[in-house]
């Protein structure tokens, strides 16, 4: 698109992964930016909550700026064990200083349970203020197949749209 | 974005999986909105079409109004056994009435068969129809990897693009 | 969106995944473009580049004019065993031949190596020349899970945005 007048949106995607902690860790479920009580928590780095990274992944994708990994590495400790919301804030806050606007984030997860429909604005009044933008959480199974299904983990998948701020705009 | 004049575009995520139903089973294959004569059918509620599921939830995401189990829970009972088409035109309904013009909605599915090409066309007219908007379907295969290779079952991934329509506006 | 004087985006969507070739095989990995010494090579046609193939499924996609099968299958022969990156290449000329520009490609894949943050900017670099457009590509894993997590293949996944070219525009 040539016309230098025209803002043209980007859009990014993001997928994040996390297995299940063993059976009897004490690790709580952090997913969707909630804490859900007495459901079996995800292992990994920080939550490991697959919603919140998912949109902080698609987020630094439509910007071209790189993925979580450039982002909150080994050389930034001040972020190791931060929460998914603390999280997709920053990366929130990392792209608009790129030069973009946020235009939304939409996040699918893939899980047997939990039953996510009671908490599901709940879940997206958290994470949109946390970026300051809207972010819509849907919820899905994988009807019992590969490792979703099996209980094994849980998938999140994302799509962001960025806008390029106008050369001279004030963020 | 603060300009109010501007349209700005919201995307949306929706991915859908059904495992195929029993060898015995005598369920047609429902795919991309088509009959497939010959061919293993899909297990699940209504008629398993993962393609016009994942682009319902698709368009529900992107307007950020929930998705299928939010629309298409048991308390909608006229719409069990609703055919992938019917629920798709129906998501496009309740998404304009939320205030919201559809840009346009693509598909991929993966699935070892069926041999898509011939019928591509088909099935993206009939989809199209029913969301009375463009919406795209193309088709992969996971190389024989997972459960998609495995041949256990399909699984469908969609984005939508939604456009808040502008106050006043008769839609 | 009725207006015609507004330019619309279309969102597509790509998926492809490729199964590692045979441990003793000679094929290398190429992977963004990009060509890894030392790295276990992926199977398939081609040069097996997940990244680059996705990339021009979502151009396909979001044009709405089929997938990588329609247009590089049995009647292209000039294309058997091309580069992902001539593929791609290929993809966009094709996309703005039918009346597209092309906004941008955005792709992540899953895989447990090799380790991209290094040259991330060099494969942005190898496929936004070839397609004559930004593409953003990303990283991450599966957690251990899934045929990504056993190291059985790598899947990516890419969204585009395309624009109908205004009627008259000279491309
Ligand atoms: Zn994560
Ligand atoms: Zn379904
Ligand atoms: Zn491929």
């Amino acid at each position: 698109m040539k016309d230098p007048q025209m803002i043209i949106p980007r859009t990014g995607i993001g997928l994040d992964v996390h297995a299940y902690a063993a059976e009897d860790s004490p690790r709580p479920l952090w997913l969707g930016g909630l804490l859900w009580p007495g459901e079996r928590g995800l292992a990994g780095h920080s939550d490991g909550d697959p919603v919140a990274h998912a949109a902080a992944d698609a987020l630094f994708s439509a910007a071209g700026i790189g993925d979580l990994g450039t982002h909150f590495g080994t050389d930034r400790p001040e972020f190791a064990g931060a929460s998914g919301v603390t999280l997709l804030a920053e990366a929130a806050r990392i792209v608009r200083a790129a030069g973009f606007e946020i235009g939304n984030v939409a996040v699918q997860f893939v899980a047997n349970r939990p039953k996510f429909g009671p908490r599901r604005e709940e879940s997206q009044q958290v994470l949109s203020d946390a970026a300051d933008a809207p972010i819509s959480v849907t919820a899905t199974t994988s009807d019992r197949l590969g490792f979703t299904g099996r209980g094994e983990g849980i998938t999140a998948v994302a799509t962001a749209l960025v806008y390029p701020r106008p050369a001279g705009a004030i963020g």
